[in-house]
């Protein structure tokens, strides 16, 4: 393949720059110095959409503060652009670069700079007369714009992915526990026998479960709805105006529909990323839940013959072309794959976090990364495993009902009855002789058959008196 | 040593049981099944002091439900003393044993009953006429009553060690904030200079993350305040009276002074202890904020001569025979270890959360370990950092000048009086030949002493315009 | 209770130092400036009896190279009984104090200085005629000893307590798959029901674990056998005479039996601790191994009626007072939650390894804490789990050949014979009919009784043809 | 865009393929079905050319045991394409399907069934004359091919890319260790001042870090180096023949080079990936080292003027618009960033690691991704660190002979001319009145300044005497 190329220069001296990118010669330095990982290892175009949306904030408060109409508006048409993902193409940047993420705000400010040059008739590279730096960048820091990019990112990807996606679910469930209430079964726990529960009941654990993975992740927000926008380079908010740093803020609000503000205290915001830790520890809670959820529908659909077989699973595509009736469980099993990654996701976070000195915290890009790849893949995850397993979920009554019945907890039942020293001694029998409990019980003469059928009934059982 | 024993029974039967302890024979042989670890991994004291509290309301809610009141009246009084302490040495086992924490909930009921049986004036080990069982454990099951312990010793340990901690960590902080409101200094990004803040604008980023610390610490206490008590075995609340459990949690409530409820799901807070993923996720992030403010403080204060110098930390203990003026940063050491630790502490939590099968998670012990470990080295080491550290912190002014005054990034404020191109050559120069900006400038016939004098202004760098 | 105290100073001050404890100044002064966490908290005694060893071999060197014999030999009986655990009660600090571990140094070197002094008949506190530096400490630093005595106790720990539990748990296992090798039951993929295997090779798959367990530890040890000693402040082994080092590490080996040698690089040793971030890895690989196992162990034993119930585990305690049969599977339960804390000490090691600067890593009580642990609990741990679990554990014949025999995919054997479209029609049918194989067979007219008893041979399904 | 489809069924109906992909209908409903994470989720493509390799391997192994040679040559040149690279956007599917990775394996024997197809002239998606199972997929299951493939790749990915990087590194900093080995400066313990040592003895802590990395993962290697496959579908071997394990194995050794044989036990291969979890503990106690090394260098390099400033870093890229002479450490940022997520992936795979159920551990693809993606990271970060830091990095000699001779640590080698007392005094006078030593020690008439130039020597202080 050939390329053409321009020939441009930074401080550094030349540079070949493709000639059918937006971006320039700082963005092209950055992929001769960083051959890190390769192309999936890129920075989320989730974070260059948030860029796009910032960068019309700022080009619409500067022109407020004076910046010439005919460049803010240029530039903010070419921001619409790249928060559009019309040129998800001119980002080549992988996440292993700069820790301020000073490359990627660059290539933003290159990308729009040109785009708007062309815009109004100028010359790609010229950087004339819109500047990267002087118009694009104005009145801003790599080192507020990224933080302020990941806030924007995060909470578009909480908003339009991970919550739908845990609702979804959610309703899916709590479906399956009103569709479920009536149906007894037994209970187990320490992953033995014990007594019984409606099968309502522990979907509607689960429902629980997703309800407050929910109510997890939106408590995390508030933090998230900060942003660093105005502090500039160290927080000082040195070069920008009085209010620019609230105008911007409320101009996302605007743009975004979420209710972004302006970062109490812009050092905190530049040199820790609690807030995302803090997210990043909801999405780990909310992986625990799904671990659990998932795990258990497995082993309850467990089988054909040979396993728990309480639910039927949704059969989605051909199993092993042997077994027939084999339906793996491969819904929960991208789920469980989820869970590990946002667990581990959720460490590397945390070390990132904790790593950062004095006015800066330089591991924003691998930071954000991780948070919004556990934020999608959790989102994903919930639809796929809902639309495709959940929705699907039927209970094998036989099976649960055959369980049931032969399980020996039912003799907690009688206790009231004939006391606990005959009830036990009737379970004893039965587990040693292999029988059930009430031939036992007979045959033991401590009940009749009628009296047994008048005590021992699973659906009293279900709460208390 | 010689000692003396009862000789007990249990369905398993015979075994001996020390004469001066009020346990029996289900706590001994609980500690000849699980010798793993040793004295230092016993169950922590704060759950069984937690079990006092519960063990005392179901008491008294059990009273109101028809228990005999002499007897009622026992356990109220035992149990006290098991809250208040005076028990400890009858808590021998340790924290790995069945996942229920069953063994433990034995362990409280076998002390309480003796205890009880003691005060009554019958006689130790007979179970009458207080039975561990019937009476002490009455309405409850080792389900619902470990997860309930859990609870009250986790929300009990963050408001008695942890919030009191960082609050007084915060407001020190605050302190030298204001303290060093006036003292101008070289801001750090990427660890190289950058332009100028306030010394209290540093220190107002930590007590920005100590306040956010206290927040989501408490963001994540609402649903630690819900109590598993009433659900017994599997969640169903079998066994036990409609109303037992608001009871129990109002009773808890009020012995506590903390807003505890009754979970309104039990299924849910006996198979997941998704409550303490979600305060471990706080106390991880609580540790990331520590780890770096512990961190710049000691890299601010490294020296005495060839660091950065600009703080000087209390002198706590002789450094090296050798070195005089050698401060080692101990507690942001101390600090840093405990970051470290409750990071894992976190992941142990999170996997064990994770691993919930069906109606129980079995992890519980493990879980509220870590959760208790990490509030109270967290809730420790704030106090022990604050009162050793923070509060003798003192500004290396002359120190601090000097390397603000020696940073070429004051070049920043020529740019609107002679350019950015002119400031450049400067600062480049100065780079070059080592000289100051001043000199440098004046030389190169860009301004006189008088202007630089003028323009060059750290104190007019701290904020917005 | 009232406490008489000696009065001893060191350049800080006065101080009142219990006059029964052997600990002086440095000691009391770490106890009141690190209150955290309580005794739980105290470093291990592990860390505290390897000191006694090196304190012993630095003593016999020191004497080569020309210390008094007489002080020598006061100082090597003191700390042999400082190895031998006989001065516990004397060793207060916790771990939370300064990451260089040089309290507990100081801390032991004051215990053998007084306990030395005791013995040649001096006054305590006078450092007369044994001083806790010049002479305990002589050609020694925290900075070299600390990580010396962390790699013995670790080496200790693994060889005395980690690798004895692992051997006892495979042979444990060992033997239980060749008890259990005729047995064939089905095999489980995806917990779905799959083709045969013999139990006696499910259960040759743990033993192959924990066979690689120990591979796994013993591959990590030779980093752990080298020694830091000799390396002194920032390891030049500035103060020590040449042959110091290696003299020490020889005289450490033949005091332990085990192959302790110098390290090669004393920079190394003090400024990293890799070499136990690398131990923690093995020990994290092991942990997943016993997760596994024990997951599976608690499953192939979940029932008695309700569950997969192929294995019977022994039942060790009693179970719920009200379900006779029911065994907790308590044990793996333990085992379990060990395995969750392994892998959090990982985590915490981790970060603690990675966080070291310049010569010198400052979380090494944390890091050795972490080791000791989790060596610890897995030795102890995979002891108590074989002896009250594996080595008891029966198969439950007629429920294996139940499952075995009502399995689908026993079809599988006919495929040659019939071919796949007839044997997939024939489990379709019986799977959705819920019929058997030899009946469904039987009646779509494929195959006689006789030719499905000739072709349908699970034991013959068990390897390679 | 529009497309052109061919209409396939499997036993789940119809779906429509493109016409210009050679995957068929399995692959096609996985990606119906698994909407998870879009394409930087794909499974690695590492995995997709071992699985080329693994299917020439066992195409001409089968041709051994009777495969039609035509079809075996056919299987083999397509097989060789997959492993080169030329079919990969034949590969669409993510890491987020079945636990299995039975649809991937599907999808590469669904290509390399059309591929030899078209090879022989027949027509596409018709399975004759090569069908994907009964030909590619002949002798074999997922669950033995996966792993298979699992292993493969990230043997190759560490020798081809790990190793190499880190033996990069090594030399690096080796050649810098010996370039450095004159300069002495000063030491630094718990950040602070301390005794001095050689600038090339402290990178030579470096070169032997990366020298043990290299140590550690080759450690790791031998349980890589064993191929699951032969085990077939539960690890028994079901339809393979006597020595069709060892033959795949030996020539899966041949094409790669790599020591591989079969995996001694078949039933852990398949059922646990404990070897990869002790590989992914080996990278992260690589990344350990590496965020230890380019801590230490940022924080040697920091400044110019206002930091430690020891190390001179190369300029990669223009700094701030602002501020000349600004190295941002950009190098040790990525580096660092890829520790963090290193170790966030090692949290991840061991938590798959451990939650294996029965004969098949159901985490595979998340498994690999991380792993592929550490020694990917690591490699690449090693080799980018390497060339674009390390190998310009320029002692700045004139500020560490001034921090060195500033440092009050010196006094320590007057100890055995004036005594401890007189030189403490000198140290403490000098610190309290912000002298140098030489001027004081004269001032307080301990010496002369022919004395003090006599004895105090920082050369002499580097090693034993």
């Amino acid at each position: 393949a050939s390329y053409y190329f321009l020939i441009e220069a930074d401080t550094f001296g030349e540079l070949k720059v493709p000639v059918d990118k937006y971006y320039g010669a700082q963005t092209v330095r950055s992929t001769m110095n960083f051959k890190i990982g390769g192309p999936s290892e890129r920075m989320p175009i989730q974070v260059i959409k948030a860029f796009g949306i910032l960068k019309r904030a700022a080009a619409e408060v500067n022109k407020d503060y004076g910046l010439d109409p005919r460049l803010a508006d240029a530039i903010v048409q070419a921001a619409d652009e790249v928060a559009a993902g019309k040129l998800d193409d001119h980002f080549p940047l992988v996440v292993w670069q700069t820790g301020s993420g000073t490359q990627s705000n660059m290539n933003v400010n290159e990308v729009i700079s040109n785009r708007a040059i062309e815009i109004l008739g100028g010359k790609l590279g010229s950087k004339d007369p819109v500047h990267p730096n002087d118009h694009v960048n104005k009145s801003q820091s790599s080192n507020d714009t990224f933080p302020t990019a990941m806030h924007i990112a995060a909470a578009k990807e909480v908003h339009e992915v991970l919550l739908p996606g845990l609702q979804h679910l959610h309703d899916a469930l709590h479906a399956k526990a009103v569709e479920f209430k009536d149906i007894i079964k037994i209970g187990r726990t320490h992953t033995q026998d014990a007594v019984p529960l409606s099968l309502g009941q522990e979907f509607g654990g689960y429902v629980q479960q997703v309800k407050y993975s929910i109510e997890r992740v939106k408590t995390a927000m508030p933090r998230i709805y900060e942003l660093a926008a105005g502090g500039t380079a160290v927080g000082t908010g040195l070069n920008t105006r009085i209010g620019f740093a609230e105008k911007v803020a409320a101009t996302v609000a605007s743009l975004t529909g979420l209710p972004f503000v302006t970062a109490p205290n812009k050092f905190e915001a530049l040199a820790a990323h609690d807030a995302l830790v803090e997210l990043s520890g909801a999405l780990n809670t909310v992986a625990v839940s799904m671990m659990k959820i998932a795990n258990d529908i497995r082993f309850l659909g467990s089988g054909p013959r040979s396993g728990l077989g309480e639910l039927c699973l949704p059969e989605n595509e051909p199993g092993s072309s042997i077994m027939p009736g084999k339906v793996n469980p491969t819904q929960c099993e991208a789920m469980t794959m989820v869970a590990a990654q946002v667990m581990g996701n959720n460490v590397a976070v945390t070390i990132g976090g904790s790593n950062g000195h004095f006015e800066l915290n330089v591991f924003k890009p691998m930071m954000i990364k991780n948070v919004l790849n556990s934020a999608r893949l959790l989102g994903d995850a919930s639809v796929s495993f809902t639309d495709n397993c959940v929705v699907g979920i039927e209970a094998n009554i036989d099976r649960i009902n055959k369980l049931m019945n032969e399980s020996l907890m039912l003799v907690t039942a009688l206790n009231p009855h004939i006391g606990y020293d005959k009830a036990a001694k009737i379970a004893k029998t039965a587990h040693k002789e292999g029988g059930n409990l009430k031939e036992t019980a007979i045959k033991l003469g401590y009940l009749t058959a009628e009296e047994f059928d008048a005590w021992v009934k699973p659906h009293e059982m279900l709460g208390p008196k």
